[in-house]
């Protein structure tokens, strides 16, 4: 992963959540958010009409691995407060992707013009706030290391479904050493609220992964031959279930343009 | 507490979750379910109409720690599968409480009659889980060896609130020496899904508790003076918020009469 301060010398690893959000309101920044305001939680953010919000609320009440939520907005509100103090929905987020009926219409960095009054925000956890600990532990995280995007895979897992809501386990994939892998397995599972603990290490064919060479989304990694691959459920989940439920209207971030909030990551670890 | 063996021959702690529901269910057992299957979980219930269920299940996600949801039917089903394969939710709780406009109105022991096909059910976690395991680890529990009802107390902490549900966040007590003390808040930790790590520890000044031997709920048991006072959020919290929302309908428990489900306490441990 290049340095954040490369690529815009106004934001960097250790700004505040909100100078980043207010550089993004401006415009003034269009890329991806890892790497920026490194100690603060940063979320996958998905918009639906009231009438689809239920069942997509008991969907991720059913499955808080794959779709962690951290906050569900009222309906029509464009703040969450819970999350900070000033957020505006609607500008927040570096890059959004606008769907009608499960069809992508159009990747725009605002949203003001779409808003409706219906629309309710859920707000779910993302592995940055995980993959934060780890690096903090002194473990490498390949994908970081290679300056890839984490490799992710459609799984014969199936989430417990919820109304139209439902389909396979999206996972994220990290290979580790055995020592390193053990403890890694520690520190994600004092993380519950931002996926968790592992759904999977090791053989991926048991979870109907055929190559890892392959991710359906998401850049391949190496993994050496005295590595365990070690999997996580993934924020993806969600998308790709909403793909197949195919909402009238939903607003999503685009994948690696998160909303950076003023939480910091170490809150959400429970021991 | 004494032994369940004495009330009932037929029940007693080491009895499987589907023995004990089948027994409450023919209508054998019309007692408290404290005790019984004590090593599976067993869960408040809250059963809503649809169109009030969104709002309170925004309220439980809000307010996870008082309100730990553990699953959520779908609208006018009586199974709720995830935690148990038999369970019928319309038979399998000893005693319920039917309220309409936020006026309680009777008490049953059999809901089969008042079904509605847009009832939601909520299944919220209780403080019997992280009880078994402080048990496990040697940790004396005064309300238990006081044969008491836990003591519970409304505080000043506010609940972060959605739709027509808030309010106060209502604490249960447990006393203990601070070696006990800390090592409760280690092994609570481990349950973030069942009311989680103490909300506070001390003075019970502090959240607007003016007397310890007057709960507003349950029983006073002993403090010592070598003791602290430990809080944990409550599952009364959701109940206290239900009566002053006032829902059109509403079938809840009896309190201390449990749904006793299949799932394990121990599965509930984050690590």
């Amino acid at each position: 992963m290049s340095p954040v301060s490369s690529q815009h010398p106004a934001l960097q690893a250790h700004s505040s959540a909100a100078d980043c959000r207010h550089l993004i309101r401006s415009g003034s920044w269009n890329r991806p958010t890892a790497g920026l305001a490194a100690r603060y939680v940063q979320v996958n953010l998905v918009m639906l009409p009231d009438a689809e919000a239920a069942d997509f609320l008991r969907f991720a009440q059913r499955n808080p691995k794959p779709c962690p939520l951290l906050a569900v907005s009222e309906p029509g509100e464009f703040t969450l407060p819970s999350m900070g103090a000033d957020i505006d929905l609607r500008r927040d987020v570096p890059r959004y992707r606008v769907f009608e009926h499960g069809q992508y219409k159009a990747e725009v960095d605002d949203i003001t013009a779409l808003w409706r009054d219906d629309l309710v925000t859920f707000a779910i956890g993302c592995s940055f706030t995980f993959e934060h600990t780890l690096l903090d532990n002194g473990i490498a995280i390949r994908h970081i290391d290679e300056g890839r995007n984490v490799p992710m895979y459609r799984t014969n897992i199936q989430t417990q479904p919820a109304g139209k809501f439902g389909g396979d386990m999206v996972v994220t994939m990290r290979p580790f050493k055995a020592a390193d892998a053990i403890r890694a397995v520690q520190i994600t599972s004092r993380f519950p609220g931002v996926h968790g603990a592992p759904v999977h290490i090791g053989d991926p064919a048991l979870i109907g992964i055929a190559d890892l060479a392959h991710p359906d989304f998401g850049d391949a990694v190496t993994v050496a031959a005295d590595e365990l691959p070690v999997f996580w459920a993934c924020g993806a989940t969600p998308q790709v279930s909403l793909l197949q439920a195919k909402p009238s209207f939903c607003i999503t971030h685009a994948p690696g343009y998160m909303l950076i909030t003023d939480q910091l990551n170490v809150d959400y670890a429970v021991l």
